[in-house]
């Protein structure tokens, strides 16, 4: 569908982005356009534990209006239902079902596009439960993760072992390996990831963001767990997380829309902007209370469609 | 001495190498052009824990020809009393005075040639004992390194403490970060590390290289834990192991020796031959018992002045 979707209404990149706050005029027609808007959360509904004023009101309109919400998440250390919950906490409603997270992306991806042989079926993972929860949902076996037995220094044994593929180390039926956020990650995780790999598992990465924000800075995020790994095989992984279609065509593939009535909702260009103008989505909604400022979005080289002071200017709309 | 060194007899890259094994002549005329040998070690004197044939005898004639001998490991994880003991271990006669490593050449770096605020001479060590030896060698002050308190996981009060610039866990007196192999690499130590350089400290790699032989295959490298930090960064760490000529400068401030009548030893052409040819060295000799084959020697972009099958070939001048 991504190739045969018609061009936007709202080129993007040629155009200047139109302006809509204060414009409810502007603001009807364009929300009459999309059956579906996808959101990127922090910097647009809520920011760290702030939720925006109007984000619930927002949100309700257009639900009333039958537009499908869809909550798109590059955070891999929590499962839909977690995030579901975070929402919950912040006071948002919203359904696990609304949900779509890198590490529900990935387990899609593995489950039902990756042809593995019967043998080769097992994912080593590095990252948290959020993965292990979606990867279970998708009836994908693993190894690694959270279990505590990775936990541990490497010794000069290990290095021996898995020189000679010992499957004491090397679990013969891994096909796979999935990096993602990893709060525990160390040398005995690294070194059998890229064993895996070089042996011949696929690399694939939930996100490679490399920065995760948190009490207003920045940490090391996903991209930074692949780093390593990126530099030791001089290759890539697949990511499932935006801006990668992948995730897109994770997203379409689960809610069977329209791309040209499907509108992406972001404060980043770079990642959520370019994720919708990829995508051939029918537009894309740039938001001024995150990372992208005004002058990003006008003269930048992404830009969305159109753009707003804040999120909650679409209610301008009643 | 870099820029004024003389042109080399054997001009690097616009020539084919010669081929001295089997050439008494042409060895004995090789070997009389240098005063000084620096010499690479795995894959040169010996592989993993097997010494070469001929190498204590090689290493024995060069001395009583009046030879300078040093041993140029980019190992971090050992000081040079420590690869010191490593090669009397393999029966290599050697004294500490003849080893130059990347920790030291780093510690040499640091003390010298940085010109650091005085309330700013402190390093946070990324990194093994060797780095820590060899600071403690140069009267550097640091922190981090091997400190057990650092081997832990990040906590929620972490992320804010670290946000607020607290002095609890971000020493204000650091001026460096210096990044080494360290086998406990953890997040809590990467988010620190990336902080602290974002606060300004110079970011410095004993070495970069992304991989680390053992058991004849590869492990992650320095370069892996520097990795995670230059892509969070944008911006790569001044590395002070081979091939940067940072390391040959050391060298030579440590040895005063004239650069036109020095010969680096090595397997490799894009560290060790590379390393003397940008060091405008006397003259580079390729050996066949490492990483590079005949075909890159001969016809590769980085090409050594002479080769030879092994080194013990050098006892053919005799």
């Amino acid at each position: 569908m991504a190739t045969s979707a018609p061009a936007s209404e709202y080129p993007a990149s040629t155009h200047s982005p139109r302006y809509l706050t204060g414009d409810g005029a502007g603001i009807r027609e364009f929300i009459d356009k999309f059956d579906v808007f996808l959101f990127d959360c922090d910097g647009v509904l809520w920011s760290g534990d702030h939720v925006f004023p109007g984000t619930n009101e927002t949100l309700e309109m257009l639900r009333s209006k039958g537009k499908q919400v869809v909550f798109v998440t590059n955070n891999s250390t929590k499962s839909r239902a977690d995030y579901n919950k975070k929402l919950t906490s912040l006071g948002i409603p919203s359904t696990t079902e609304e949900i779509f997270s890198s590490s529900y992306s990935a387990s899609i991806y593995i489950s039902r596009i990756l042809t593995l042989p019967p043998t080769k079926r097992k994912v080593f993972v590095i990252g948290e439960t959020g993965i292990e929860q979606e990867l279970q949902s998708e009836n994908v076996p693993f190894i690694g993760g959270t279990d505590p037995s990775y936990r541990r220094d490497i010794t000069p044994e290990d290095y021996k072992a898995i020189a000679a593929g010992s499957s004491d180390l090397l679990d013969p039926e891994v096909g796979v390996v999935l990096v993602g956020l990893d709060f525990h990650i160390n040398y005995f995780k690294l070194a059998l990831a890229y064993h895996y790999i070089r042996r011949g598992a696929v690399f694939l990465a939930t996100n490679i963001d490399s920065t995760l924000p948190n009490s207003g800075t920045l940490f090391p995020g996903a991209g930074s767990m692949s780093a390593p790994l990126i530099m030791m095989l001089g290759k890539e992984p697949v990511s499932l997380g935006k801006p990668n279609q992948a995730m897109m065509d994770a997203i379409e593939g689960k809610f069977r829309f329209d791309r040209s009535r499907a509108c992406m909702v972001g404060d980043r260009v770079n990642t959520d902007i370019r994720f919708g103008i990829e995508g051939r989505l029918g537009g894309t909604l740039g938001v001024l209370t995150g990372v992208s400022s005004k002058e990003e979005f006008v003269g930048g080289e992404v830009r969305p469609s159109v753009y707003l002071d804040k999120l909650a200017d679409l209610l301008e709309c009643e």
